[in-house]
């Protein structure tokens, strides 16, 4: 792909310059006019033209970097991720370096425009959000793209996701089977396609089951201290309008919620049993250990870091998807 | 500092050719022969000389990127100081990119040296080891570069650091006072300078304390994994042989240590009593909550980015050293 991407040549003939000026402009643009520099300035932008990295890079082709883009690198869920990805990339020879979006479109564009720019190998993205265009184009430009924790429903993207919706599914039908029947799913915006078919996965097994309700809470953040926010929430509710089950969005929300629930002397399991996701190390060594839908996060990572190589040496294949399974696993907070 | 480091001019004169030779040097190449390309490198190396970025962060000067290099950013304590440098950053409109060195200086270098190559605005660095020089060389050439986690004995890097002698004091102090005889150091390499003056610290309470003895325990990575393992091997020494209190090299590593204790049947802090050392947001909701001493994760890492902002914005400006106190926090595994 990336040979057969613009050139200065490119950009000279579209602005009737000389490949010189265009090298101008991009190593010493105070030597052209106003005039010229919005001249090329405009080809370059209508080509989509992306200027060379420094030579050592342009010599031997790449930059030997790999960039990874996630939501919140501090969230052992994507820690782990960029853990796996570095050690797969390490053995490749390749450096990773990492930007967190923090969920805003705006930084995840700043972050790929970077790597973009500096040409690195490729790039490892847990997209912000469900726009996945600017990701395509990247890839269309001739940037090895994997997504990780999100699938392209266009198929452009190769990705490594889990079936959510099964998630989802599995966690509702393991609190029904035990007897709850108000629960609460405690989810970060709906929006977020991940949240939606876990929300989806529960509902499919509460509304066949009588007596049986469900009920939505949305976190800003799914962290710890959100999570205590929705623990003394819940504990300040009247008996009866209280939730006897509760799906937390991830592992962190659910043991900031069980925390505060035990706090305000709320009984886990008994008054109110707690699911998490993801199975982040702390799962098991929290407070009440938790029950938890586990993502096979290192397998995940690995799996990503795997796809992106092999766009690296063989660019232009086709697009790949690998969906892992969720698996509950059963502890104190959910018997 | 920027302004006077040298040219695309400087190296020219050096090699005894043309700007545009240097230029295309560094653009294309292959239009030089070998032997212009080597005379040219050679100048290259022997000045110092490092080629601009692109056009677009060469007209405003500035990338907009700051880098951040630690030691581990899966480490909460690590991924906390990213998150308040991230947090100050961005509210002065910069991007961070995060590197994991994981105690590798040579990898702690690919990504300084990629950071100065791309321009980045400054960097902040969690050293992998003792050896500075790399990093003032840097700062010395321009770049603006800050310590945290260390500090730099020649004063020529402005620093974040916490006083690890008095952390280690505070921690020997708290177990000895408590009736506590045999204890145990469970910490990484010794080489390193932030465990060193733990350890220095612990000595000068117990070696005032007749019949109290100080033993040392290596680890090689102080994670969850390897303080079960340490925690399996306390638990499987002889009742007589076994330490009755382990201050540990981390909050992961007492966390784990902790875990297999108990799994083994060991009392804490009955048995053994365990002090950490971070207070990471998961010491408080541990199965055993953790007695630790507390670094101002936060705090170091907003302090890090302002003094990094303050280098920026004043290049050249005289480094300095921003000292926390350690703070003891007593929970379950040590009352």
């Amino acid at each position: 792909m990336r040979e057969s991407s613009v050139t200065i040549h490119d950009v000279a003939r579209h602005a009737g310059v000389s490949a010189a000026t265009v090298s101008n402009f991009f190593n010493w643009p105070d030597k052209l006019s106003e005039r010229m520099r919005s001249r090329v300035e405009t080809s370059v932008t209508e080509l989509g033209f992306v200027p060379n990295m420094p030579a050592r890079q342009l010599r031997r082709q790449r930059s030997g970097i790999v960039g990874l883009s996630v939501v919140n690198a501090s969230n052992p869920f994507f820690a782990g991720i960029a853990t796996a990805v570095e050690q797969v990339a390490e053995d490749a020879g390749l450096s990773v370096v990492v930007g967190s979006s923090h969920e805003s479109a705006d930084r995840q564009e700043k972050f790929l425009t970077l790597f973009e720019q500096l040409r690195f190998d490729g790039v490892v993205v847990a997209p912000s959000d469900d726009e996945l265009e600017p990701l395509r184009q990247r890839r269309d430009r001739g940037t090895p793209v994997v997504l990780v924790d999100h699938e392209d429903p266009d198929g452009r993207l190769s990705s490594v996701s889990l079936d959510h919706r099964e998630g989802g599914r599995i966690a509702a039908e393991h609190l029904v089977t035990a007897g709850r029947t108000r629960l609460l799913f405690a989810g970060g915006p709906e929006g977020v396609r991940q949240v939606a078919r876990r929300l989806e996965g529960c509902r499919e097994v509460v509304s066949g089951i009588a007596g049986t309700r469900l009920e939505v809470a949305r976190s800003a953040d799914l962290d710890l201290t959100d999570g205590e926010e929705m623990g003394r929430w819940i504990a300040g509710l009247d008996q009866d309008e209280r939730p006897d089950a509760v799906f937390a969005g991830n592992d962190l929300h659910a043991i900031g919620l069980v925390n505060a629930l035990v706090a305000q002397g709320v009984q886990v399991p008994d008054e109110v049993a707690v699911v998490g996701y993801d199975d982040i190390p702390f799962a098991a060594r929290a407070a009440v250990p938790l029950t938890t839908v586990r993502q096979p996060i290192a397998e995940m990572g690995r799996a990503a870091a795997r796809l992106l190589l092999d766009e690296i040496s063989e660019p232009g294949r086709e697009p790949r998807d690998v969906v892992f399974p969720p698996e509950l696993v059963v502890r104190a907070s959910a018997p």
